[in-house]
C-alpha cells in the first residue's frame, strides 16, 4: 500500500483518483449482440450462451424441479445463514415504505404522492467461481416488498448448464418469479428487449463485468432504466488512535479480495495506528485464500496521514467513498459531518461485511464517487412516486389568475384557456 | 386528430407508439462540443455561443447589478403570480421532507438511512421565443428545501447578450446561486466538467432539444447524473360521458401548442363525448395563437373510444403517459388504479396547466412511456439517502456466524476474517 503523510490540498484530486473506466471501446461489440438479441429472441441468446458460457442449452428457463433439487442441495448450515440475512434485509427494507400525505397547497388545491412498484424488474447476477446469492437477496428483496409483480432473474449458468444451488434458492426465498439461463450483454438485451421466453422489464439491477456494465449504459439511453452506473467496489476506512489495527487491515483486506481493481483506503489522524495497519495487512495477506487478488489491489490502495480530524472529514467527503468504515473514539459525531458516502459503517464492530450479507442495509452501492449524486439501491429503487392533484371551484379561482399570467408570459396560449374556460364556470 | 373505435389488444402497441427518438445520430456533433468544452473551458463555451446563439459574451457569469435590473423590468402582476405559485411548489416539496428512523434489525444491529442533499446541481433552462420561468422554479425550489449549497443555472442569452428578466426574478426566488449566459450542449458541459467560471456539478435537471438531450445522455454515462431521460410532452385525457368537452378539448390543445411533436390522447368510454370533443378542438384551434403548432401536432394525436373503464385504464397504464387527466364521474376510485403515470389531474376543475404552474406539484415528469420506471422531479431528486449501521458485541454475537458462513461461500475469505477476528474480542 502507498503511504501518503499530510497530503496538501491541492493534491487531493490525484491522491483520490480512481482507476479510469473506459467502456466506449466495448460500444460496438456489445451492441452487436444487443442488436441481435432484440431482433432474435431466444434463438441469439442461446447462441451466445454457446459461444461466451460454453453451454449448449434447449431452454433458458430454469424449471420448478431444478429449484426443488436446488433447495436439497443447500447445506442446512449456509440455509439458515441465508435466512437470517433476508430477515434483516426484509426488516429494514420494509421500513422504508412510503406513506404519501395530502397537502392542501391553497385553499381548493390538494396535492400529493402515490408510491407505485415498478411492475417489471429484471435483476441481473453474474456467474464466475463464486455464487452471488447475497446480490439476489439484496435486489430480491426490496422488489418483494415494494410489490413487482414480475421480478425476472438472469445469470449465466455452469459448463453442465446448471445454476448454482445457492442462487435458485435465495431467489426462491427472497421472491423471484422466473430466473434464465443467461449471462452478459445476451441477459441484458434479453430483459431490456424481451425474448420469446424471457419478459421486457422496465428496469434493470446488478453488477457484472465490463461488458455487462456497457450493455446496461446502452440500453439505460432509450429502453429501460438501470440500478446505477457501476465501477470498481471501494473502502475508505476513517480511523484515530482508538482504532484496532487488526480490524481496520481485516477491512482493507477485504475490500481488497474482491478484485484487482478494488480500491482500500486508510485515512488517519494517527501515525501509530498508520503504521499497525500497514504491518496488519501484510500479516494477514499471507493468510488469505485469495492472496493473490488482495495483492494486487492493494497496489493501487493507500494509507493516508491527516493533520487532524476535520481535514479526515473534508477528504473523505471529497472522495465519497461506496463503503465507509468509521473507527473513531466520537463516531457518532462524525458520522453526522458525512455528506458523500454509499453506507457508513460505525464504530469498531461493525465490519463492512456485516453490511455486504447480513446486517439489513443494501449492499448495491455507488461507487466511482458516483455517491455524490446516487443513493444506493433501496426500497426506492423498485417503486415511482406519482403526483396527484385535485382541484375545486375555490381552488381554481386561488390559483387560475396566476396560471393565466403566467402562461401568457410563456406565449403558451392554450394553457391559459383551459384555465380560463373553467373559471367561466365556477 | 385521428379516430380509433373499439381497438383490439393486440393493436394497442401500435395505437400506443410515440414518435421514434434517436439521438445516436447527434453522438458524434454533440462529443465535439463536449470535449472542446472540457479541455478549452471557458474559451469554448464563448465561442459557441457566438456561433450558436450569435451572441459575443465578455464574461458567462449574470451579474447582481443585472438581476436587480431585471427585477424592475417583470411587471407586477407576473411577479405576484410568480410567487403564489413557488409558494405553492415550496409547499408540496417541502411537506416530502425525508426523516430516517433507526430500525434494530436483530438486537445489537441498528440500521438506518439519513436524507443528504446534493451539494452541487445544475439546472438547464432552454430559451427560445418564450421565458421558461415557471421551469426555474421547479427545480430551483425543491433544490433549495433540499439544501443544496451550490444551485447553478445555466440558460442561453439573447442576440444582445441579456437572459429574459423573468427568467432572473425567478431564479433569485427560487434561490439559485449563480446563473450563466449559456445553452445548448456548451452549458450541460460546463456544468459537467466545470469550467473557469461555470461550477461542476453532480447532477443536472431541465428540458432541451434534441442536442441538448443527447448532450445529457453522454455525460450521464460516466460524469455527472441527470434528471430522467427525455422525450416529447404528452397528455392523455381519460374521460367518460360526464366529462365538459369544452374542458377536455382545452386540455389536449395545451398539449398540442407544446410543439409539433407533442401527443395528445382522449381515451374515453363514451362516442358521444369523443365527438363533441373532436368538435371542439376544430373551435378552440382557430382561436389559438400558436394553431400553427397545435395543428401539427393534432395530426398525430388520437381520440379512442373504448368498451368500459376496465380497458380504459388497462390502454393508461400501459400508456404510461406523462400528463394524466381523469374526467370520470368516479375520478378517485379511477385514480386508485393508476400504475403508470408522471402527474395525474383529478376531476374536471384540475387542468394540467394547474400542474405545470402553480398547483404545487413538480411539472418535470417522465415522457416517452418511462413513467413505467421513473418518477418526476421531486424533493427525492437533489438528495440521497445514505445509509448507516452500527453494531455492538451483542449484534456481531448475533450475526457474526451467519456472515462467516455466507462469505466462505461465496469464497471471501477476507470478509469471513473481517467478523472473525471481531468475534474473537467479544
Amino acid at each position: 500500500m502507498k503511504k501518503i503523510i499530510y497530503p496538501e490540498k491541492k493534491d487531493w484530486m490525484e491522491i483520490l483518483r480512481r482507476p479510469a473506466l473506459n467502456t466506449d471501446t466495448l460500444r460496438n461489440t456489445v451492441k452487436e449482440v444487443l442488436d441481435k438479441v432484440k431482433t432474435e429472441g431466444d434463438k441469439a441468446v442461446r447462441e451466445y450462451e454457446e459461444r461466451f458460457d460454453k453451454v449448449k442449452l434447449d431452454s433458458l428457463g430454469v424449471t420448478e424441479t431444478e429449484i426443488a433439487e436446488a433447495e436439497k442441495e443447500v447445506p442446512i448450515e449456509l440455509k439458515a445463514a441465508i435466512m437470517l440475512a433476508q430477515k434483516n434485509i426484509h426488516t429494514f427494507h420494509s421500513s422504508q415504505r412510503f406513506e404519501g400525505k395530502k397537502v392542501q397547497t391553497v385553499p381548493g388545491v390538494t396535492c400529493w404522492q402515490k408510491a407505485v412498484a415498478i411492475e417489471k424488474v429484471g435483476l441481473y447476477i453474474p456467474g464466475g467461481t463464486a455464487p452471488l446469492f447475497s446480490t439476489v437477496l439484496m435486489l430480491a428483496t426490496p422488489a418483494q416488498i415494494a410489490g413487482c409483480k414480475e421480478i425476472v432473474l438472469c445469470t449465466p449458468p455452469d459448463k453442465e448448464g446448471k445454476v448454482h444451488p445457492a442462487i435458485l434458492y435465495a431467489a426462491k426465498l427472497a421472491g423471484v418469479n422466473k430466473i434464465f439461463k443467461a449471462g452478459g450483454v445476451q441477459a441484458i438485451a434479453a430483459m431490456a428487449y424481451g425474448t420469446e421466453s424471457v419478459p421486457k422489464v422496465y428496469k434493470i439491477f446488478g453488477p457484472g463485468n465490463q461488458y455487462v456494465t456497457a450493455a446496461k449504459q446502452q440500453v439505460s439511453l432509450r429502453d429501460v432504466a438501470i440500478d446505477m452506473p457501476a465501477g470498481p467496489s471501494e473502502v475508505e476506512v476513517l480511523a484515530d488512535e482508538t482504532a484496532n489495527p487488526v480490524f481496520v487491515a481485516a477491512d482493507l483486506l477485504s475490500q481488497a479480495e474482491h478484485g484487482v481493481d478494488s480500491q482500500a483506503m486508510l485515512i488517519t489522524t494517527s501515525e501509530k495506528l498508520m503504521k499497525e495497519v500497514e504491518y496488519e495487512v501484510q500479516r494477514q495477506l499471507a493468510l488469505l485464500p485469495r492472496w493473490e487478488i488482495a495483492e494486487k489491489s492493494l497496489a493501487s490502495s493507500k494509507l493516508i496521514l491527516v493533520r487532524d480530524m476535520d481535514e479526515a472529514i473534508a477528504l473523505t467527503n471529497e472522495y465519497a467513498p461506496e463503503h465507509l468504515i468509521i473507527e473513531t473514539r466520537d463516531y457518532m459525531e462524525q458520522a453526522e459531518r458525512i455528506v458523500n458516502a454509499g453506507s457508513v459503517f460505525l464504530g469498531s464492530l461493525t465490519p463492512e461485511s456485516a453490511g455486504d450479507y447480513a446486517s439489513g442495509t443494501n449492499h448495491t452501492l455507488p461507487t466511482n464517487g458516483y455517491a455524490k449524486a446516487y443513493s444506493g439501491v433501496s426500497l426506492d429503487s423498485f417503486i415511482r412516486k406519482i403526483t396527484f392533484q385535485e382541484i375545486n371551484g375555490e381552488g381554481i379561482q386561488n390559483i387560475g389568475p396566476a396560471i393565466e399570467v403566467m402562461a401568457a408570459n410563456e406565449q403558451l396560449g392554450a394553457h391559459k384557456n383551459a384555465v380560463t374556460v373553467r373559471l367561466k364556470t365556477v
